[in-house]
C-alpha cells in the first residue's frame, strides 16, 4: 500500500521515516482486524497489541478509532485507483480500458476478498464514509468516459459509471464465491461482460 | 413483511397468531437496531426493550441474537422477490420483465436504504449468510433468463445475472446518493440503463 500524502480529518501524518513505519504496522493491524473481527468488536488496545505498539503511539497518529478506519478506507481507495490506472497504461480505446480495468479489479478482488468487508462494511460505521468512497469513483469515472466521449452510445456517464461499478464489483463478488482462477475470470469477462458492455454503450 | 413458513435453524416459529403479533414485534425492532445501531452495538436486552417484550420471550423464538439477525435477512430476501414478482406480473418479454424489476428495486432502495446496511452488512457477521444471500438471487435470476432462451444474445446467464444485479444494486445506491425521485428514476432507467442492457444482451 502506498503512503498518503494528503491531509486527512482526526490523522497526523508522520514527519520521518521511522514514524511511516510505526503508523503503518498500525494500519496494517487494524485493516486486518477490521476486517477479520469487525469494526465494533476491534478497540485500540487490540490493534496496538496486534502491531506491538505502545497505546501511546496509536495517539499520536489517530484522534480515535474512527479515524483510523477512515485512514484505512482512504488507502484503499489510493490504491485501487492507482492500480486500475496502472491496468490501463498504453492502452487507447475506452472500451480496452475498460475491459482491462474490469479484469484488473475482479482479479484483485479474488486475492483481497476483504476489500468488501472493509468498504462495504463501512455502511455500519458511517454512511458518509460509504456515499463518499462511490460518489468520488463514479466521479472520476465519469470524467474518464466523457473524455472518451466519441465512442459512447449514451450520453449520461454518471448513470452509466455506476452500472459499471456495480457491474465489476459484482463479478468480483462471483469470482469469489466461485474461487474463478484467472482463466476463469478473463473467459467470463471476454465472452459475456464484455459484449454486454461493447454493444450497450459503444458505438 | 411476510411471515416465513419454512424452517430456519435457530428459529422456532410461532404456532398462534398471538405468537406471530409477538415474534414479529421482535423482528422489527431488530431490524431498526441493526440497521441503524449494527448487530455488534445490539445486545438481545436492547431489541427486548424496543420491541416491548420480556427477555424470556426472545428465547421462546430466537436461540441468539445471530439466528434473529439470519431471520431478518431471510424476511428481506422473501419481501424482496415477491415484491419483484409482483412487479413483472402480466408482462411477457423478458426485456420488459427487466425493466419493471430494476424500476421497482431503485425505487424501492430509494425508500428503504437500510435494505443496503442489513444486506451488505451481513459480510461483516457471517459472510455464509452474505454469499448464500446473492448465491440463491443469482440462480433464481439465471433460471428466470434461460426461461426466456431465445431472446437473448449471451448464453452465460450465471454471468449476466451478476451482472444485472451489480446494475440494480448501484443504481439504487445512485438514486440513494442522490434522493433521486420516481420521475428521475424512471428517466435514468429508460435513457441509459435500458438501451445498455436491451443492445448489450438481447437479440
Amino acid at each position: 500500500m502506498k503512503d498518503i500524502t494528503y491531509p486527512i480529518k482526526g490523522v497526523n501524518l508522520p514527519k520521518t521515516q521511522n514514524g511511516w513505519t510505526k503508523m503503518n504496522k498500525l494500519v496494517s493491524a487494524a485493516e486486518e482486524l477490521f476486517s477479520n473481527v469487525s469494526f465494533f468488536e476491534t478497540s485500540v488496545v487490540d490493534i496496538c497489541k496486534k502491531a506491538g505498539t505502545a497505546v501511546g503511539t496509536f495517539y499520536i497518529y489517530f484522534d480515535s478509532k474512527a479515524d483510523i478506519y477512515r485512514y484505512v478506507i482512504e488507502t484503499y481507495k489510493t490504491h485501487i485507483r492507482s492500480m486500475l490506472n496502472d491496468s490501463i497504461k498504453g492502452l487507447n480505446s475506452r472500451y480496452e480500458k475498460e475491459r482491462a480495468g474490469i479484469k484488473c479489479f475482479v482479479k484483485y478482488a479474488v486475492r483481497n476478498p476483504q476489500v468488501y468487508n472493509v468498504i462495504w462494511g463501512s455502511l455500519a460505521v458511517d454512511e458518509d464514509i460509504f456515499a463518499d468512497y462511490y460518489e468520488s469513483f463514479a466521479s472520476s469515472y465519469a470524467r474518464a468516459l466523457i473524455s472518451s466521449g466519441e465512442e459512447l452510445k449514451l450520453s449520461d456517464v454518471k448513470t452509466l459509471s455506476y452500472a459499471l461499478m456495480g457491474i465489476t464489483n459484482f463479478l468480483g463478488l462471483k469470482a469469489i464465491f466461485e474461487k474463478s482462477t484467472d482463466d476463469e475470470i478473463d473467459t467470463f469477462i471476454d465472452q459475456t461482460v464484455m459484449p454486454l458492455i461493447k454493444n450497450g454503450m459503444f458505438k
